[in-house]
């Protein structure tokens, strides 16, 4: 593990100097990675070859074939993922606040990067991409690591985006690093003295065996049990179409609806719609008692209220009230997105202010929870953490703070005592 | 331990009801609080003079026991405290930003409660009160453990504590609730799956202890060595004044000054007249080869350079350049609070970028990093963190964010496909 130290050491030395690299240094590294993936296409293209043939003969399935392959649309896709990138402001020296303590000594609140970011990700080796160049753009040093599987792929990405940046600015030396084995990873989850952020981008498991196994702050979510509650007032037509997108529109993912919590009052005129829709769409519906007596279900336990199908499979329960939906979200739910369906601003709102999770919504459906759709471009990850960034995170997620305090000579001790002078704590524009 | 998951569940449920308490309610309840204090003012002393009494028979250092005293004037400063806590904004329900994803598709960014807060303190009952109040202020639920000294100051405290704003409001319940043993707290800090963040306020040690033992984000700073570098440019009388002021004004605490660090250039005729202000304050300078030849000191090993002495003890080392000092603060220093003393502002700045700190500072004492000086009102801690919350941390630092969407029954498969309606991602004032 002397070899995984020695990485995140001379990965902490260049998140120094990457501190005040000017924006359009970081951009022109970026520019420079674009060149790069165009030049060198063939060669990116031919290792990924390699990583396909050698996982079709271990006998991949072919859908993960699918998100281990990186073609020359793939390439075009993150061309434009690193335009789009090299756009967004610079998250990095935003004055966040400025006061006057005294005269003469005025103090600023500053965003900055945050150092050392160590990255986990499965099979996409366009997330490489994605994530080195989002930590490039926030000054912040990275270490990843990605599936056994895009192994070639993986080390030809690593090494263009080094040439690339290095070539831009020598100061971009070991700002970017590949680690090849799982156990340099656990390795690095011990190193809290040098790394200050771990991004799981994977499966559940993987995020939770990563959160077991660190002190490093983790961002991300091992779960996403989303609810949509329909009130008793909603809008027919709205519920059943926002509640079958939630449901349907792409089931394999995190945002997508997993319980169903319709009010008793507008049951039976929902449910048989809803039913013969997802029935169409090839859903199993696993409902309580009250729901089986309106339509067919199998019958649901306890555990479907807190499983994450990402599946055609879906959880109806029946509740009495706005409060019993809250309380069933909070209790049950993983604090990722829940949707409200109803007319009434004031149920809207105590719906959004109650439900305790990273996105509440309001009569759309909770697959808008993304990065991307919330405008934010490119998106680390969405997080259920209550600490640092919550919901879809995008580069500022990757950033800190700093306080700066200017002065001219001044002293706490002429603060204290009979003759203190006085803080004035004006706010400054 | 089911007792003090018993109390942790409680305190979630509470923060659920905390969500939405109105301002006013909560500064109500803050006022009650106030009432109380003044009311039952006898009964507080009382149960400190017990606690007092006990804490002399046990031989407890006079410094601990004037930290013990709880007094008459101490309440009326922790009254004074909760005065200018009402005063200040409100930190919950602050609208980030607003953006419009679509037409009739509002996505809004708000400031909320983070949850649960695990608080551990050491001695002072003030903590106490100052801990609970951050907490009702930010719509938190909190568990304290205070120091088994100051168990009958504390339990009074508690006590009124709750009668004070569970009888504002019943919402209140469960919201301050003290733990009366160490081995209850060490469970507490197992429960993340119940707890949002931990506070610990007292030694390093307890710090360093509970960071290696919880899975929870941890706010604070388990150390404090702090810099001033005199660069060689610097104007004598101000280096020699500030230097004075930031190890001597008050050095038993975190922002004081551990470490001094002078360019080459300026020591000769710096060096002696320090060495002469901190002989009289009875300073125990330990210096670096280079300085031993111009002042009399102790000479200093590796140690010293991460030593964090909370006393009148300096550690002196010569640089050859400002890179040298970044270089020297970055590698041994606590990233907590370290100052430059220049005439020349791109120094300065150089200096402000590269050194990673908390707070980083020009021609002023680095005594300054504290949350009242700067301005937030009551301060929870000084966070060394890189996430979340950094320096001197005041209410926001207890306060996360929730994205609210608003739609009118907009579903995702209309923006993805061929007939994809694009969005309009228009910043909203």
């Amino acid at each position: 593990m002397d070899a995984i130290r020695a990485a995140a050491e001379k990965a902490k030395e260049a998140s120094y100097r990457l501190q005040d690299l000017a924006l359009e240094l970081r951009n022109d590294a970026l520019r420079s990675v674009i060149e790069q993936l165009q030049e060198r296409k063939q060669e990116i293209v031919s290792a990924n070859q390699l990583d396909l043939r050698e996982a079709q003969s271990a006998g991949l399935q072919s859908s993960l074939l699918k998100r281990l392959n990186y073609d020359g649309s793939k390439i075009q896709e993150s061309v434009r993922q690193l335009e789009s990138l090299i756009d967004q402001e610079d998250p990095i020296g935003r004055v966040i606040s400025r006061i006057e303590l005294d005269h003469g000594l005025i103090l600023t609140r500053t965003s900055c990067p945050i150092g050392v970011i160590g990255v986990v990700f499965e099979s996409r080796p366009d997330a490489l991409i994605q994530i080195s160049s989002l930590c490039i753009k926030s000054g912040n040093a990275v270490l990843l690591k990605g599936g056994s599987e895009a192994k070639n792929t993986n080390e030809a990405l690593a090494k263009l985006i080094d040439q690339a940046i290095v070539g831009t600015d020598n100061r971009f030396k070991d700002a970017v690093q590949l680690l090849s084995t799982r156990e340099e990873f656990r390795g690095l989850l011990a190193l809290n003295d040098l790394v200050d952020l771990i991004i799981p981008r994977g499966s559940n498991e993987l995020v939770r065996s990563i959160q077991a196994s660190t002190k490093i702050p983790v961002l991300g979510h091992a779960a996403g049990v989303c609810h949509t509650y329909v009130h008793e007032d909603a809008d027919l037509e709205m519920a059943a179409k926002v509640c079958f997108d939630a449901k349907c529109q792409y089931p394999a993912v995190c945002n997508a609806m997993e319980t169903l919590l319709v009010h008793r009052g507008i049951a039976e005129a929902l449910l048989p719609r809803l039913a013969n829709d997802y029935e169409k769409a090839g859903v199993e519906l696993r409902g309580d008692d009250p729901s089986s007596k309106i339509i067919k279900v199998h019958p649901a336990e306890e555990k479907d209220w807190w499983t994450e199908y990402n599946d055609l499979v879906l959880a109806i329960k029946i509740v009495g009230s706005l409060d019993e939906a809250i309380d069933h979200i909070n209790k049950f739910g993983s604090h990722h997105t829940d949707a409200i369906i109803t007319k009434d601003q004031t149920s809207a709102n105590k719906f959004m202010d109650l439900v305790d999770s990273s996105s509440v919504m309001w009569n759309c459906s909770t697959r808008f929870a993304d990065g991307y759709r919330y405008g934010l471009g490119a998106e680390v990850g969405i997080s259920t953490s209550k600490t640092h960034a919550r919901g879809p995170v995008g580069l500022e997620g990757l950033t800190i703070y700093k306080y700066r305090l200017s002065g001219s000579g001044q002293i706490v001790a002429d603060y204290v005592g009979e003759k203190a002078r006085d803080f004035t704590h004006r706010k400054l524009s």
